[in-house]
């Protein structure tokens, strides 16, 4: 029995078997072989094996999946069916004596090489479909197993490095039971993924590829950031009960679906919900969140080679805006270039991608791309609560170059006779310290804030958050934070504007307290926290909370602050 | 005549014929040749021409820059004519009947990856040594030059892409006028480089190398960051007048070496020196400096293969604290990691160097290396004023820890019978936007704050400042900043202590008025500034810059702030 401790990045207990998606060691060594006839069989061999494991995978991905996910399986059927590639490999081993491993991935890599100079996105991809069919027709020869996760069949545990959009993409979620990985921390894809998908996951345990085999019993403790490796059965019954409690806890949270979020003394607060897709909605609206608070677009920009159109664009935040049902919807602009890149753009590599060229500094250099985007919105005002705000302002300057895009495109929409909202309201996201430090002259011109928290942090700290070597700089709780969002709210306050977040930490357990203190009008979360959140607020007294806050706002260190609030929440 | 616009990098006026430090194309062909005996006689041609090159080199660089500076060219010698090298290229043309070129670079790339592949730092110098060495046996075949910065005899402008430490290590200084180059800032190394040479720079024209060719006649200003290729000869008198007129203006400044920093109604404020070495003293002292008020001791860290012992460090501090002859120097410790990297310390690549595990975060972990650095201090200590600061200081937490281990060393040297001095300064750079907002709570426990605006500004406006697409968001004059400079000298002087800045902005002609009116007690700046920002100080009135300074403090952009300033400065 082992244990691990990690970073507890969504809620919930689960215990299963442990499915590895880990890539297996594929070196092998470049040899002179004698019979060349029973080496090409090898090499026959190992494509058709390859043939029918892909076929097998495609037909179960259209079944699951649906026929979009599917294609790419199809794509690498056609590389291995392929004359142009087969033919110089086979003619290599006969010719060259080389062993079959050698003869295919020199070929291969010759292709690869050749597509990938090619400046061109259709040739690329190709470069790509050879790299993966390139692998598993080496796993074949060389007698290792693939990890195939599109044919996941039992419930189970996922362990990884870490995962990335597309490895989650090919999950059947309702198999993958929780995850772990080595990597990430709160805020880091497979984090978000997890909350997004209601499944428990703890990340960040630097060893868990290490530790765990496949096939092993795992508990993933997401609550409190644990996970045991082949526990004793006193062990699986412990948890089963505190998984048990859990739910039981679930279900009481759940009776706040419909109720509105009130501290004990009556204040109202709004608790909305993070958003990437359409598809998230129905989460939303079965925990009960007030609006949309953070609507990322970037995701229709992702996983595609070219630009979504305006109407492509327009069905989404139509859907989205409908479905809210006259709630309000936040909507971010596109928060594109740094680290999320899009291959299509074809952006420089940057030095430091998170203090460069990104969201809307990219959006007013790139006009087209922000203004289609604009329309769309602007299209879709008229079918709900729209709210427009633009990430990463760092000045007035920018916040008035894209409002007067935004009032062109508008001017533009009406005389061509489209119908656009009277009034949408157009704010800003808070997450570079200079625009918190500046608040109040913002406040003027904005019509509410939108504090991101994650990218706050690490500029205020100056330090990544992804960061392993610096994340313990990574203090959302550290008096300086706090005492810039009360800036910001102070400032919202000050001008008759609201003032909401939009970050990890507006779901957080321990900010909450501090949060209502400083007078946060706008909690917008993972909707899987919400009626936690409900449930919290509802034992708080504001007047007590403010008190909490003024203290806090004078302390020296993070432990301190964490110390006052545990302090006054648990004497409730 | 072609005009270019940069950035004004290091003020005055040169004017000499250019000379390009930009590698040539060296890109050849992979041929199979007939005659392989001729093409050996060309190969050995062109070694014996790239040998004597060498030694030319060689002698020149022993006499112009030290036999220190001369040994990798010795070294590059020796691989010259190593027949392990040697044999296998001629052993290729002859039995492969490959070019030369071909030959060569083959066999080296060869060699080079054998070298780099071995974890060893100097099989790795070797690699490096190879790398150089064969480009110049190439450039003989393709028959283009090299530049050879160490050979320049006679009054050149450098025009470069960007200027590296090693590059401006070779060069004469005796000869070059001035600098252009096509990339970096107002703080990158070139620009820093050219401020401690004294000599007039362009840095960030983008397309000086391409507009300029060899022995063209260019005029740099320094003064406007313009520069003229080819001007006329009405041009040239023009200019030849300016540098006068500059010259004569430096005259008038050099009269204020003695005098103390005093406004017009009596107020004194502290003009010291940003220092990399011990040398740098030398123009401290000339231009008037009434202090050091940062040494930047990384460079006894670079540009050599191990770290530099107690010793070795304790003589560098000591000769500058008897350097400044009871004048206070102001010494940070260790600024490593990130960008700044040190071979031999084997640093993890990070995907932003800017947000990483660098200064102060590396310190605190890599505590032998700081122990050292501060026990050469202590000891340093009593042979001067000196004072300590931490570098990238973002929480309390940190500050208490490095204070903790040199009170350690402190003790430990005390009961090993060492001298040290009673009381020394310790205080931290503000160069983080947290340390910024909780100045008052470092306040309480700090001798001094120096705020580094070169990195503030970059992390208050999660902007790169090495990155030119986001290059407009390097604004020392936003409000923001100001404002968090006012947080940190009001915080300081609530506590009776000293708040100094030793970032670009300390020098600067639009914000010295207003840091003077927000009280700043030190400006620390190039040497080369120090009597010009005297000459300013002598002119502005304490209660006139208060004023200003609560002015700008509430506006709205930098373009306000400039406008301000400029009128309030220029009715004077």
């Amino acid at each position: 029995m082992t244990f691990l401790k990690g970073i507890a990045a969504s809620n919930g207990i689960a215990i299963a078997k442990a499915y590895r998606l880990v890539e297996p060691d594929l070196s092998f060594e470049k040899k002179t072989i004698g019979d060349s006839a029973a080496e090409v069989e090898r090499f026959n061999k190992a494509m058709e094996k390859s043939k029918s494991e892909l076929e097998a995978i495609r037909d179960k991905a259209k079944v699951d999946l649906g026929a979009d996910k599917a294609a790419i399986f199809e794509a690498h059927l056609l590389v291995l069916s392929d004359p142009e590639l087969n033919a110089p490999i086979v003619d290599k081993i006969q010719s060259e004596k080389e062993n079959a491993e050698s003869a295919l991935k020199e070929t291969a890599d010759m292709f690869i090489m050749m597509f990938e100079q090619m400046d061109n996105e259709y040739m690329k991809e190709r470069a790509a479909d050879i790299r993966d069919v390139t692998k598993r027709v080496l796993a074949h020869l060389l007698g290792v197993q693939l990890p195939n996760p599109s044919m996941i069949a039992e419930e189970v545990i996922i362990v990884a490095e870490d995962l990335t959009p597309s490895d989650t993409a090919q999950l059947n979620r309702n198999f993958v039971k929780g995850f772990t990985t080595n990597i990430g921390g709160r805020t880091s894809h497979s984090a978000i993924m997890a909350r997004s998908m209601e499944i428990p996951a703890v990340v960040g345990t630097k060893t868990a590829t290490e530790e765990i085999t496949n096939g092993d019993l795992v508990i993933v403790d997401g609550l409190k950031g644990e996970v045991h490796i082949n526990p004793t059965p006193e062990l699986v019954a412990e948890y089963r009960k505190v998984h048990e409690d859990y739910e039981v806890q679930k279900a009481e949270w759940a009776k706040l679906v419909n109720e509105p979020t009130m501290t004990n003394d009556g204040h109202h607060v709004e608790l909305a919900a993070n958003i990437g897709t359409p598809n998230d909605l129905k989460g939303v609206i079965e925990n009960g969140g007030e609006g949309v608070g953070l609507y990322r677009t970037e995701f229709l920009y992702m996983g595609r080679d070219q630009l979504p159109t305006e109407d492509e664009q327009f069905e989404s935040y139509k859907s989205v805006l409908e479905g809210m049902a006259g709630k309000p919807v936040v909507v971010r602009t596109l928060d594109i270039g740094g680290d999320k890149e899009l291959p299509y753009l074809d952006l420089p590599k940057e030095m430091n991608p998170f203090l460069g060229f990104r969201a809307i500094r990219l959006c007013l250099e790139e006009q087209g791309i922000f203004r289609t985007q604009l329309r769309a919105l602007l299209r879709a005002s008229s079918y709900g609560n729209l709210k427009i705000m633009f990430p990463m302002i760092a000045t007035l300057d920018e916040f008035r170059a894209a409002k007067a895009i935004l009032e062109e495109e508008k001017q533009k929409l009406v005389s061509e006779g489209q119908t656009v909202a009277d009034k949408i309201e157009l704010g800003i996201m808070v997450e570079i310290p200079s625009t918190a430090v500046l608040a109040d002259q913002f406040a003027k011109e904005v019509d509410f804030f939108s504090i991101g928290t994650n990218d706050l942090i690490q500029y205020t700290m100056a330090a990544d958050r992804m960061n392993q070597r610096v994340a313990y700089l990574y203090q959302p709780y550290s008096p300086s934070i706090l005492r810039l969002v009360k800036m910001v709210i102070d400032a919202a306050h000050a001008e008759g504007k609201w003032a909401g977040m939009c970050g990890e930490m507006a779901g957080d357990e321990t900010a909450i307290p501090v949060l209502l203190g400083l007078g946060l009008d706008e909690f917008s979360m993972s909707a899987t926290s919400i009626l936690k959140a409900r449930s919290q607020i509802k034992n708080l007294t504001t007047s007590e909370m403010e008190k909490l806050a003024q203290e806090v706002l004078n302390m020296q260190t993070t432990s301190q602050v964490i110390e006052a609030v545990h302090s006054a929440t648990t004497k409730n």
